[in-house]
């Protein structure tokens, strides 16, 4: 590696978008420590309901209370702190609005426990509005409209990865504040349904908002021959759609997870039966999902070599790695001070 | 009353498609008894989910043994043994598939209890589809389709009366069985959301359905003015738009239901906060949501007499009272023997 890149790294907040590691592998966190990570937003929910993700919040404060190499992130000053103190801060998001079951009132309940991100639909329907897999192309519910003004107000980054078209623009076009796509490309850079149609992206630049571009590789080009230099293409391909302040970097790495974890996150509404979507034939444990080369978090330094040797400055380098996260976390989790004491509005237009 | 009518409804299964009472005031069951009512649908849940709704069953099961005066209904022969003994048989049904959660094996679990009849949505979005009161008209989710499916093969009757018109066109395309709605009119004959439009109306019982007409004040042209004839007017204009043999009566009876009752059910997802839909202005315990003349399970033999009135024969008052929920329960809750050892499956067109 070179000097350049080594010192940018150094001095550099990387940030990891969507990461849904097995949390019990100490394997994952000695990745990112040697990865130097300066903070993930960590996976606690893809179907869970209430109950289940309350359990998975009290083990994280657990992990908080128990390991050294990690410290709980409600700021961008926590994520500073951070990386003085070498540790790898953890944001805790959701992949489903599904923890929150039928009542608006749990957004608070978890947005005080410290859960900062929250996706609002995964793969079919919710209560909210549809995911990405589902048979038909609705849009946001009641319920929904209403979910994302409460994450408005309570500063929640509301997340559209997996969520269906038409669900992801409306909450574009409702929210208030901007929000992220944490981990997917362009639909246009490759065609399937996981990665963003070119208006969604277009309009959530617009906006202010951020895209984790992913080297997931089901979502590039050559799957699972995918290397770092094909991932670069998915970052360099954002950055003509939307620009270099709305890019940045969500690996929805999946390190040490078992086949129940494929099996239920690929199930349908969680249940482990397969859904339209599933595909039963997929070898989860024997494929290779992140590219060669930049295979884990302890291979992300390789990420700003490859940025710089592509032609990025030193600036638009930093910006990609967790410059641009930092930009939209400072601006969505404040609550606005004039919306904190306004009643809760459940009018439509 | 005339000895025609007396004779007639001495001798009728008479059957209430929709009772949402207050289970827990003996004055329903006396009303109930007073009225000699064959069975009724009893509602066990608007909004609730699953640990809500298994409590709700225990307590109808106390029910069952301590009480003298009503029975469980599982089967058409046991409603033909509550007319011989004089008891009120109590069809256990669901106005919403809340209860289920996102799994569909609770389908089996809740049939396994007695539960014979589940509406599909209430008022709102749900895993399924669209309620009546959504902000658009969506219709059946991938699960909603299994759902449907599930349902057929159980032996569950589909009740489409509070859910959304897509969802409701879309259910009756899907299912392989008559379905119903138990408690509506026809939009043509008074334009609410609540009631059902003429394609519905016309598809459901091409299919073999059964419309349970509604003399629930709200739904009727003169709203808490009607009558008992206002109330026939309703049932006329049904049976001039589906056929004789496709009406039935569904009461929506809410009695001695406390204000909370009426909180609970307008609220947005069953949360208590109003949602678009909710009318905070109705005085709900001063309003009489049952027409004069039928004003409770005790005035059915009136309905007898009026509809002999009008000019129905005996033989087609004897349908409209419960001959024709008594098809298609027949119809519906024997579960098809091929059906019975089908795999469940989850593949979409």
């Amino acid at each position: 590696m070179s000097d350049r890149a080594r010192a940018l790294y150094d001095g550099a907040i990387v940030i990891d978008g969507l990461n849904v590691s097995n949390w019990d592998s100490p394997a994952v966190y000695a990745s990112l420590q040697k990865g130097r990570i300066t903070a993930i937003s960590a996976t606690l929910a893809t179907w869970e309901g209430f109950q289940e993700t309350m359990d998975a919040v009290a083990g994280w404060l657990r992990r908080f209370r128990e390991r050294e190499d990690i410290v709980q992130v409600k700021s961008t000053e926590d994520i500073r702190k951070a990386k003085r103190s070498g540790r790898t801060g953890v944001i805790l998001s959701f992949q489903n609005a599904s923890p929150i079951e039928n009542d608006l009132d749990r957004l608070a309940l978890f947005h005080a426990l410290g859960v900062k991100v929250i996706q609002l639909t995964y793969h079919e329907r919710n209560l909210l509005g549809n995911g990405c897999f589902e048979r038909r192309d609705d849009g946001l519910s009641n319920f929904g409209v209403d979910a994302v003004r409460e994450m408005n107000r309570l500063g929640i980054l509301i997340d559209l990865s997996h969520v269906g078209d038409r669900t992801t623009l409306e909450a574009i076009e409702v929210s208030e504040k901007p929000v992220t796509v944490t981990h997917a490309n362009a639909r246009a850079f490759y065609d399937h349904p996981r990665n963003k149609q070119d208006e969604a992206l277009k309009r959530l630049a617009a906006k202010g908002g951020v895209v984790g571009t992913t080297p997931f590789c089901n979502f590039l080009p050559k799957r699972f021959e995918s290397t770092l230099e094909d991932y670069i293409d998915a970052v360099d391909d954002m950055v003509q759609r939307v620009g270099i302040d709305h890019v940045a970097v969500g690996t929805d790495n999946t390190q040490d997870q078992p086949l129940s974890f494929w099996r239920y996150i690929t199930s349908q509404q969680g249940t482990g039966y397969p859904s339209t979507f599933s595909d039963t034939s997929m070898d989860y444990l024997n494929l290779s999902f992140q590219p060669k080369g930049l295979e884990g978090p302890h291979e992300f330094p390789n990420l700003a070599e490859a940025l710089l040797n592509r032609g990025y400055s030193d600036e638009d380098t930093v910006k990609i790695l967790g410059g641009n996260w930092m930009r939209i976390f400072e601006e969505v989790w404040q609550p606005a001070i004039e919306w904190a004491t306004r009643p809760r509005d459940s009018t439509h237009e």
